[in-house]
C-alpha cells in the first residue's frame, strides 16, 4: 500500500508509536521524506517527554490520529542538509520543537509568530503540506525545513536542552511579551513541573523577583534551594495567601488541571497579568469582578515563534539555564508515562534516543 | 439620635431612598456635611439611573446598606465652594460620578487612578472618611471634594451628559488604555444598552471601525442608522459569527448577565483583547485553550480616574457625544426601575431632579 506509514516516503525510519487511546507505546517502522533543498536531516540523540505527549497518546484532547509517534522536544546532530540550507552544516547540533510548518503568508507568519498561524503544522499528529501525517521525535531520525530548526550553541548539554524547545519557549515567550521578565518585577510561577521549573530559571535570569506558588508545600526546599526562587507560597495556606494579596506584577500559571483562578487574580497588583500556559481541557470559572477591580488581565500564550525560540536557546546557553531531567532509555517510556501521570518526575523525562532506541528494534 | 441620617450632618437634604431589598424607593430626609475648604456644593439638576443602581437597591450584589440614596451620574450647578477650591466657581455646571474619595497615598492614587484605590469611597453605599454613609444623587443637593468634581463644558446638554459620568468613562477608559480606540482598529461592542450605546459613539469618535454585537437582531437599525456603527453582528446567527471569526482587534463586552465568552474570543484576531466592563455576579466559563490559541487577552476595567473622567467629558463635548436618554420625573423612578429590569429603555433613564424632586416632598 503506497500510503502506509512505512512506504509513503523514501527514507526508512524507526521509532515508537501509540496505536490507540490506551496510549501504550511500542516499536514502529515508518518513513520520512527525502531531504528537500530547504531541509535539515538529523540523527535524533535526545527527546523530552512533554505532558502533552501523555494527553495526546491517550487522546485526552480528542484530536489524536493513530499510529502516533510523539515527541516535540527533539535534539540531535545534522547528517544532511538541502542545497539551499544556510543555517546549519553537517555535524552541527540542532533541535526541533513543537512545529514544523505554517502558511508563511499570514500576518502571524510575517511577524515571526508561526506558532499563532492558523495553519501551523505540529511536529507530530499534524498533517504536512503533502497530506501525510507528521511524526515526532521518539524516532531515530528527523527531517524539517530549516526555518523550524534551532541551532544548539556549542557546549550546551543536549539532554538538558531538549525540554527547552517546548517547556522553555512556552514560559520565555510570555515573560518577554507581557513585560514580566524585568528587573524589579515580582513574578509568581504557579505549578512546579516541567514548565514551572524552567520558568523560575528564566524569570530569575531575566532579573525578576520570583515566587513559586504551589499546592505542594514539600516543593518549598527545591524551589528555594535548588531552583533559586526568592520565595515560596503554599497556595492552600489561607493566611499566607491573604498576606500576599496585591503583591505580584504577573503570574505564569503552568497548571493544566482545572483549578481556582480567583485566588491568583487576588494575588496580582492592580493592572497585573495572569498568563495561562497550562491548558485545562475543561473551562475554568472566571469571576469577572476579580478582573474589573484592579483592571487585571488574563491571557493565554502558546510556545513561541522560531525566531524567539532561537533567542531563548541562545539566552539559556548564555545564562547556563538547563532543564532538570531524568534521562531514561527508550524501553522505559511506558513506565515514564505512568509516572508522569502521577507527577512523579523532577522535572522532565528525556529519552536517550541515540544510545537506547536501536536496541529496541525487533 | 445624633447619628441618624437626618441629624448627623448640618445641612438638611431631601432625596429618595430604598429602605430594604425590595428596592422600592420613596422620599427620604437626610443630611450632608457643611462645605469644607476643598469641597464643592451643588444643586442637583439631573441624575442618571445606572443599571448598578438597580442591582444595589435590591441588594443583588450582597453589599447593600439601607437606607440607600442611589445615583452616581449626577450633574448640577455650583452653589458654594470651599476657600481652597480652584477648579470651579459658583454658577458653574459640574458633575460627580461613581466615587467621592480614596486614600490619596497609594500607587493608584498617585497615578490618577483613584478608581483602583483599594480604599476608594463610592458615591453612595460607601463609608466616608468620617465614618458616615455616603448618599448619592437622587437628592436635591450634593457636596464633594473638588478632586471628585468634573467641570461640564459650556453648552453641553446637562441631562444627556449625566450618564457619561459612569457609562461614558466606563467605556472610554478601556478604549484608551488598551489601545482600542484608534484609527484602523476594528472594535466590537457587545450589548447595546446604557454602556454599549455610548461605547459605539466614543469608539467611532476615536476613529475605530465599530461593529455592534447583540443577541437582539431588532437593534440593527438603531445601531447602524442612529448610533453610527459600521456594522451589526447578530450573535445568535451561527453563519455570520463563523464568517466574522478572527476579524476583531478588540471587543468591549458590556453585558452584565452570564453569557458565553468562547464565541467572543473566537471573533478576536491573534493577540486581540476582550474587555469586560459588565460584571456578571456569577462566574463565567473560561475556555483556556481559546486564550492560548492566538495569545488572546481578557481584561476587566472599572470606570476611570478623575483626570481621565474630565478628559472624557471634554472629549465628549468636543465631539458632540451625548447619551441617548429618556428624561423622567422623580415620582416615576420605581416604574423606571421596573422597565430597566426588562431592558425597556433606549438607552438611559435620567431623572429630572431639578424640576420634579421638590414636588415629591411630603
Amino acid at each position: 500500500m503506497a500510503n502506509s506509514p512505512e512506504k509513503e516516503h523514501p527514507v526508512e525510519t524507526f521509532g515508537w508509536a501509540a496505536r490507540d487511546a490506551s496510549g501504550h507505546l511500542s516499536p514502529f517502522n515508518f518513513s520520512r521524506r527525502a531531504t528537500g533543498e530547504d531541509d535539515v536531516r538529523f540523527k535524533v540523540l535526545y527527546c523530552g517527554i512533554c505532558h502533552s505527549d501523555l494527553h495526546n497518546i491517550k487522546n485526552e484532547w480528542g484530536l489524536s490520529i493513530y499510529p502516533m509517534v510523539p515527541g516535540h522536544e527533539i535534539v540531535g546532530e545534522v547528517t544532511e542538509v538541502g542545497s539551499k540550507v544556510k543555517k546549519v552544516r553537517v555535524g552541527d547540533k540542532v533541535g526541533v520543537g513543537c512545529m514544523v510548518g505554517a502558511c508563511h503568508s499570514c500576518e502571524s507568519c510575517a511577524n515571526d509568530l508561526e506558532n499563532y498561524c492558523p495553519k501551523v503544522i505540529l511536529t507530530y499528529n499534524g498533517i504536512h503540506y503533502d497530506g501525510t501525517m507528521t511524526y515526532g521525535g521518539y524516532a531515530d531520525s528527523m527531517v524539517a525545513n530549516e526555518r523550524y530548526v534551532v541551532r544548539i550553541p556549542d557546549g550546551m548539554r543536549l539532554d538538558a536542552a531538549a525540554p527547552l524547545l517546548c517547556a522553555g519557549i512556552t514560559v520565555y515567550s510570555p515573560l518577554k511579551y507581557f513585560g514580566l521578565g524585568e528587573a524589579g518585577k515580582h513574578i509568581g510561577i504557579v505549578g512546579l513541573g516541567g514548565l514551572g521549573h524552567v520558568a523560575v530559571k528564566f524569570a530569575k535570569a531575566l532579573g525578576s523577583k520570583v515566587t513559586v506558588i504551589s499546592t505542594s508545600p514539600n516543593k518549598k526546599t527545591d524551589a528555594l534551594e535548588h531552583l533559586g526562587a526568592d520565595s515560596f507560597l503554599a497556595s492552600r495556606d489561607q493566611d499566607k495567601m491573604q498576606a500576599a494579596m496585591g503583591t505580584f506584577d504577573g503570574i505564569i500559571d503552568t497548571v493544566s488541571a482545572v483549578h481556582p483562578i480567583m485566588p491568583l487574580l487576588g494575588l496580582l497588583k492592580s493592572h497585573g497579568k495572569l498568563i495561562m500556559v497550562g491548558a485545562p481541557y475543561e473551562p475554568l470559572e472566571l469571576p469577572v469582578f476579580s478582573l474589573i477591580i484592579g483592571r487585571k488581565t488574563m491571557s493565554g500564550s502558546g510556545i513561541g515563534g522560531m525566531k524567539e525560540t532561537q533567542e531563548m536557546i541562545d539566552f539559556a546557553a548564555k545564562h547556563n539555564i538547563k532543564a532538570d531531567i531524568e534521562v531514561i532509555s527508550m524501553d522505559y517510556v511506558n513506565k515514564a508515562m505512568e509516572r508522569l501521570g502521577k507527577g512523579d518526575v523532577r522535572y522532565r523525562f528525556v529519552i536517550d534516543i541515540g544510545n537506547t532506541l536501536a536496541a529496541t528494534k525487533p
